[in-house]
């Protein structure tokens, strides 16, 4: 039996995930990808921050922009583990993130295709290209285990 | 004429907001308030710092939260002079902010009580209370006027 193999930025967003759990964090790791290079990696970190909007989406998209030195991200793709929730998906259209790859739906808390739903209103001004589901069963696998362990 | 006077946090928010205006940046700003102390004031600065993700409520949480050494704000208020977009709600949210009073309102891009409305939904786990209008003449009025001389 052979996998189908991911595409290797949702790899890497893994990775990133694998890392948070390390450090005690919530595993959701996220890279922004601009044509085949990969700008910034990151996972999320807000207990260790102390930072509440430090979510594997903001922090990576502060990296890039910083890396590049520029406010927009148009030409650049972000893959993350998880649906993002309606601050991270805000902050992709506020970066002008050109495509967002996600791995699990997160009916809990996502602000993409539940809830807010964040791209579908007017207010919203730049939306992104949305694919979803690379991935999805390793990134709710680990998200799963990470609560089941602090029950 | 005695001018109905605006509560101080509200004040400071726009003294922020009228700062960023002069450093070229769109005039808003924001307060975090523990009790009677200001935790943390700043303003929108996504073009300074090239960071899509500085609006001036998310740069005062990230203030506030550091100034505390905790994630969440519990037992703190923000005061914003313009109605949050959908990420910065959802960074309110995240961190648990007790109270949210806005200054004016925000049809093109406001998502507290437009567009996303993201307090309204399931997903968002927790809502502040909402307070709204105070300052919000002069809080429109920067708006405008920054908007009108760059046109």
């Amino acid at each position: 039996m052979t996998k189908w193999p991911l595409p290797d930025p949702m790899r890497r967003a893994l990775e990133e995930a694998r890392a948070a759990a390390e450090a005690g964090e919530v595993p959701i790791g996220a890279v922004v990808v601009k044509g085949d290079e990969v700008i910034a990696a990151a996972h999320n970190s807000p207990r260790t921050n102390h930072d509440p909007t430090a979510h594997a989406e903001i922090a990576v998209i502060r990296a890039a922009a910083r890396v590049l030195g520029q406010e927009r991200l148009e030409d650049c793709d972000l893959w993350v583990t998880l649906e993002p929730c309606a601050m991270c998906a805000g902050a992709i259209s506020h970066a002008r993130i050109a495509r967002l790859y996600y791995a699990a739906s997160d009916p809990k808390g996502g602000a993409v295709e539940h809830g807010a739903k964040v791209f579908e209103h007017k207010q919203c001004l730049h939306a992104p290209e949305v694919y979803t589901g690379m991935g999805e069963g390793e990134a709710a696998n680990m998200l799963r285990g990470f609560f089941q362990e602090r029950r």
